[in-house]
């Protein structure tokens, strides 16, 4: 029996899911696993990409698809809300990042790079937002802390809408430490915060290697973080609370530094 | 019984949310129903919340709970992923947004105002992100049409983090037709689209009566929309695909319309 709990084995399951994962990524499944009983047109049509894909199907108990969901759904707070496997899943690797090594053998490489840091994006759906929105901005690299951030997992790449896959995004083991080494590479980090007194995110010339650091949601930007950034930078709002989802700040301020580095 | 599939009402279930209801708008609760059997600590503190802001409390078998769910859920695309009552509920009335009359009255107090038309978002949590988005950015007035449009529900205010109640949000007919209304009264629309021929965005003077209009999902822009439109705007990415969510675009278009504004 499959362990669902393994980190590198995450599960899709339904059938939109499955195809979709088919037809963009079928390199990434390892098999394909379908419940005993009538299959439909739906599914037909699933074990036909597959094939013709190469990928492994088997098929099995209803049951144990329904103890494969449960089991992956329990530990995890980001199933993605599927609640029905209907008679499908596929087993998957799961994203595994870049490493810090793979960050200073491809630095020679970048030229006045711009990168992204997200320092412990809490919920799935927004860390995959923000890499989306990193990548529509064309960010040389996205830097995410291995501990305190969502999973790199289904539910984020779902909210990537394949940019997870297609960016280079680095696993850092200590945030601060590799923000100091960026610094010594050269690049100006900007933090966004909230607080009033910061100067406005327009203010700042993000030409040359740049880099825009972005909080959790409601935490914002952790204390080593915020020490380490060159400029603080907020987003003034006209509403009496601060009030705007991770994704569409970094948004903001990634599209500024485009527009900026235009110039 | 209650009829949940009334549209003038809504339903929120489980102890966070609904605790977080009664504690930011109680007068929004009609009344606060809770499953018979052992109460605990956090249910305790649910009923003496609602006591002391003077909402109704009934107490129902837990089947009955049960029932609401799976109706309130079942016909919703929204149900903002809560498969467990966790034995409360708060039946609400459901946002009411404004009128186009209400937008004739209150226009003559407008200068120059800045406007969001969402042309027909479908999924409940970008509808909620967006309002959310305007409301940092202080839009006067969100115009949303009355069909194909993801509801004002529970799971979209849930994302608008209170921006769905705080917003002038106005419920149009016919927006080709309300368009030119605008039009006619000095408004300069600015429509958001992928298109490589558009011109970018940072290209326009936002200054003056202006409304960002943004469409659905995947869609983009109705063609009478599109057609109404003073200008066509797009976001100049570098992947390789369009790909920013509608919240993010609509963000960036904002506060690029903010910033040019306050010069």
């Amino acid at each position: 029996m499959p362990d669902t709990q393994h980190p590198d084995v995450d599960w899709t399951f339904g059938i939109h899911g499955v195809q979709a994962l088919l037809d963009v990524s079928p390199q990434d499944v390892r098999r394909l696993v379908i419940a005993d009983g009538p299959r439909n047109r739906q599914v037909s049509q699933l074990t036909a990409t597959a094939r013709a894909a190469g990928v492994r199907i088997e098929r099995v108990p209803r049951q144990a698809l329904d103890r494969y969901l449960k089991r992956a759904t329990s530990g995890r707070s980001d199933s993605g809300g599927v609640v029905n496997h209907q008679g499908v899943a596929a087993e998957r690797h799961a994203f595994a990042p870049s490493t810090e090594p793979d960050l200073e053998a491809r630095w020679p490489s970048f030229e006045d790079p711009l990168l992204v840091v997200l320092d412990g994006i809490e919920d799935p759906r927004n860390l995959g937002a923000c890499l989306r929105t990193a990548e529509a901005a064309g960010a040389d690299a996205v830097l995410i802390p291995r501990h305190g951030s969502a999973p790199l997992s289904t539910a984020a790449a779902k909210a990537a809408s394949g940019a997870m896959e297609r960016l280079f995004v680095v696993e850092v083991a200590n945030l601060a430490r590799r923000l100091g080494w960026l610094q010594a590479q050269g690049v100006w980090l900007s933090g966004g915060v909230e607080d009033e007194a910061a100067m406005t995110y327009t203010e700042v010339d993000y030409r040359g290697a740049a880099a825009i650091v972005v909080g959790g949601e409601g935490r914002g930007l952790r204390r080593l973080t915020r020490e380490r950034c060159d400029h603080l930078v907020r987003i003034p709002m006209t509403s009496t609370m601060p009030s705007l989802n991770v994704s569409v700040a970094l948004g903001v301020l990634l599209f500024e530094a485009v527009r900026r580095r235009s110039e």
